[in-house]
């Protein structure tokens, strides 16, 4: 299993433009954060829609790596997200992600995101991600 | 209905850092374009998947207020995406929105997305957005 | 590719409670109906929820395979509906599925539903099935 | 908040055909369970997907009305669901439900579904239903 140094390594080689970070990284688990400036924010002050779904995305993509191993080739299949409540516009966007299942082929998590601090979520993100066949 | 132009300038003022522009507007529906650069792309010359979703979103947020109106606080609840094929890196992602259902509460629409000129499509949306009840 | 007497035969026996019958299997795409009596019915006379679930599960299935063959391993990995509108009490839910992915692991089609006869649908589905390998 | 027993009471009356009963009522969370008999397998000998599509809708209908009372009006208006691993065809289909908003418009809940006793979940479920607004 990838340390957290080599996946914030990784992850930096593979979406070079991301805001994220690696919290942590646990068994099938993984928290980043995403820091939220001016770029991320609608008028009116809240996090944009886009904005929590890349950060979803990459904590999905995380926890998948540090299960599997830095494998390049996962890609996202399908995603299904649900917006629960506005997030504050002053604060990152934490993701802890659950992976709940790891087949050879697909593996499926789930992402609760929060305002970091907060105890109601923002928004949940269920995913499938697409691996390519492990070779022997 | 608000024209083009409007719905243009309107977009300029919610998505001030939006790269999409708007193709077409028409019967609860809406043909809107995200410009891909550099920024828009992974390593080994694929359109982020993040991208997708923020194009999509904008193409249903384009429809619907095509349909009811410039109501700045129309909100994303749903938002489910199927990525089917991997897009060109060198074309813009052109998404074409059809609305379902529009309630008075709810807006279901669906986007197919497709590199420009492509037949075949890379991704395909579902999403939920709830508006402001109308004032009378 | 079976024809629609031989999918009908195939459907029966791979769900032998099924109340859907195939009116018309095409190119990447299908019609199937689903009878509503008695107990398809909720209290306040509208179609349940499960059972609209049932029949698009039934059409992405039987469009499946009409593209791919009697391939009895196809199973749902993920399946979203959004509820339309409620569906009349009295009618037969008509599913017109098309699929708008085939590739070799995973297919993705999309399914719209009716109330026979109605114009505006009473609920969209989108769904992902798993298909085996195909040995040579 | 209805007891454990006027919910079991409700649910027969809005939805006499269900085969499912209720476990457990709790904070925002419920815990249901379908009977899994002939009439739910299919051919190879596992729980058909629209069984499990139609408990976990049950399973949010009942943590819903655990939460705002016995509404008879409360419809489902969005679902996706994730099937994980085959469940066993001779347990029931056990659903743990806890609902993620509570809005006054929109409550969002998540399930997840597991083989009577087993460890490992067979599918998930995230939900959303639409309720009336409350008479003051």
């Amino acid at each position: 299993m990838p340390s957290k140094e080599e996946l914030t390594e990784f992850l930096k080689l593979e979406f070079p433009q991301t805001k994220c970070s690696i919290d942590e990284i646990g068994n099938r688990s993984a928290t980043i954060r995403h820091k939220v400036g001016h770029e991320e924010l609608r008028p009116g002050g809240t996090v944009s829609g886009p904005v929590m779904m890349a950060a979803a995305d990459v904590a999905l993509y995380v926890a998948i790596l540090g299960e599997i191993g830095l494998v390049a080739l996962a890609v996202t299949t399908n995603l299904t997200i649900n917006f629960l409540r506005k997030p504050a516009s002053n604060k990152d966007i934490v993701c802890k992600c659950s992976l709940i299942k790891v087949g050879k082929i697909l593996i499926v998590g789930e992402v609760t995101l929060f305002s970091d601090g907060e105890l109601e979520p923002v928004a949940h993100v269920v995913g499938t991600y697409s691996v390519p066949p492990i070779k022997s």
